[in-house]
């Protein structure tokens, strides 16, 4: 057991998204706390799941066959995985886990409602994320923070983006007004004015994101294909934009936020419905329309929900390595410049990493990360639950 | 918000127990950690849940009809009601929910693995409590310490009983060796050698309880009674001999510790099975014989597994409401004092929720409370999820 350095942490942050296919993790020293926060990204990592797991993650996502036992199991044996993850990537960095002081940890969605439902004679707003923190923090010795989207629905309701808080850390600015738009397995925004406030920071769902366009593709090519790597696909089709009208109209685009997307909303049943009802187009038009639909969600959200078009767009996740999709943004978003979060030192597969981190190490300082702006909360809460390991009793110190 | 005393905590600890048809909470003043640990019950409470509500447990506990999104809305249900039994509480305490420190909370198990399953190619044990406690950290304000045994099963497996940390700083004595025995849905002993030390305790689960007895009941009677109240109907019975050696030679009862019942292993299913197979006898006897199978199983964990039989041995939980359970455990251990834990100032059904408060206070604290000895883990760790609440920032810094 070693000493903790008040005034710096070294955190892993790790997130799990089926479309990534993987768990994302990241090593950060994050100095400081609050609006004094700095963050130094060591290490980015993808440690890919096997099929079978990633079989039984697509079990999971379906209610009607995801039974208790087996949801049990599956959060255990994930919870295996983000611990040897957690271990591997320190290991890599040259650190060694024993040097790590906190891992956060953001699960594995496999429910996620945007409605009321009916159990017992009550009703009620629900999620449910696995990929179980006492393991990591068994197998490693370090204290974990994890499970930070059941605080935000106890306290919002139907729940929202988890990243504002972070995104406001890593890419304010003093003079330019910038969208942070992750486009991850669904897509989302955090709106930063320029020399903003916290309590001016604007954040939702914009919609589809490589859920959609990776399980269009993957029937499409009837499995042979899993994503449409480099955007091939996308750029040797054409935009129909009759379809893209058509998909446009999906309520959820539609829609007023606060809002987040439901379970499997842009999902697999959307692209089963969209190849059956396009028939007559050519594979490759379908795909370059679906990730227009992508672009396109995200311009129509800036230009009805956004308070006024940003200066700068701060792309990140899967989406920012697609060129097809990119280039659909840069046309949809003529007057905005457009970055990776790579332009600001900030690996954009691992940036939803680095927000869990931050989140993790706010939640040790007892730092409220919920933004009521942003989920339509009464007050901010601290998000994450707490599973002390061997070094707690020094780290609550902080 | 106020100051934490660094020397007293008012902790609530709640437990959730289909057997005890609700929430067992309980208020009490926790002075210091560790072995100086000192505690007061202040005021106990049952909140029966309502019979929609037990349904739906009910159903959750089968796993076959258990979905992920119904667990998930159950989830965050349960927490609504834990959230309302602590504001509750604290009211009828007289003392505020604002200035409760602490509430510790051992939600309702739906699932428990004693054995291996596979999933997505890896073989895990696993567990599975409900009662979403950040609905209770949101709406009571206060930082909530839950979800107890995944920490004890992700360091030794299979689990084991949570209640040896605090029977030991509850019961433990210079002179005499004492056997704590929990009679909740089903029966667990923590032993203490006279003078003992921590590391010399033995706990296991010794089989049948409660939930097999109510079960049993509640077929005979058609589903007029849930319980044997007052034990009236075994008193109107004769414990049929046969029957009882029959039901002695259950795997559960001859297995050596450490070890832990399965998920529902002493529930419905073997209700269903005594009650077909005994068809010839008599409703009574058979309520009769299997309290006596109850008290008997007891006796045989002492006999085998025990490095002696205990001096005095103090029960609790709904079992020790039941004076036919009662006398038959008496007739059972000849030559050991029996008493109730009510005799040392713990009510015996609020015992199982104060040991939830000692371990929530010691999380806190950062003290480990699963003992290797009991669990067959390597070390000891600190078991519990911390979920911030308003409080933390100012809580942690104890």
């Amino acid at each position: 057991v070693k000493d903790v350095d008040t005034k710096s942490l070294k955190v892993i942050g790790m997130v799990s998204e089926v479309s990534a296919s993987g768990i994302s993790a990241v090593l950060a020293e994050i100095h400081g706390t609050g609006s004094n926060t700095r963050v130094e990204p060591r290490l980015y990592q993808n440690y890919p799941l096997r099929s079978k797991m990633l079989d039984a993650i697509s079990v999971a996502l379906r209610p009607e066959e995801s039974r208790a036992d087996f949801i049990a199991a599956l959060n255990f044996a994930l919870g295996e995985l983000f611990a040897a993850a957690a271990i591997d990537l320190a290991k890599e960095a040259g650190v060694g886990i024993e040097f790590v002081d906190l891992i956060g940890i953001q699960g594995q969605t496999i429910w996620h409602s945007t409605e009321q439902t009916e159990v017992g004679g009550m009703w009620t707003f629900s999620t449910f994320q696995i990929g179980e923190p006492t393991v990591v923090s068994e197998r490693t010795g370090v204290t974990v923070v994890a499970d930070f989207r059941a605080a935000d629905v106890a306290a919002s309701c139907r729940g929202a983006p988890l990243s504002p808080y972070g995104d406001f850390l890593l890419f304010r600015s003093a003079n330019r007004s910038r969208a942070v738009q992750n486009i991850g397995g669904i897509s989302s925004v955090t709106y930063i004015p320029s020399g903003g406030k916290l309590d001016q920071i604007v954040a939702f769902d914009t919609g589809p994101g490589s859920m959609l366009m990776d399980a269009v593709v993957f029937l499409l090519t009837e499995g042979k294909k899993r994503s449409d790597i480099d955007g091939k696909l996308a750029m040797a089709g054409t935009v129909n934009r009759v379809m893209l009208s058509h998909l446009m109209e999906h309520p959820f685009v539609q829609k007023r936020p606060p809002k987040a997307v439901g379970h499997m909303e842009f999902g697999v049943q959307l692209a089963e419905q969209i190849i059956s009802q396009w028939c007559d187009v050519s594979p490759e038009d379908i795909v370059a329309t679906v990730t227009a639909f992508v672009a396109h969600s995200v311009r129509r959200s800036y230009e009805r929900w956004l308070p006024k078009m940003p200066d700068d767009v701060i792309v990140s996740g899967v989406g920012a390595r697609n060129p097809a999709l990119m280039q659909k943004l840069s046309e949809a978003l003529p007057h905005t410049k457009i970055y990776r979060s790579d332009d600001f030192g900030i690996d954009a597969e691992a940036k939803e990493a680095l927000v869990i981190a931050l989140l993790a190490s706010e939640a040790i300082h007892g730092q409220p990360t919920s933004l009521p702006t942003a989920t339509g909360a009464q007050q901010p809460v601290i998000l994450g639950k707490i599973i002390p390991g061997r070094n707690y009793k020094e780290l609550k110190g902080i």
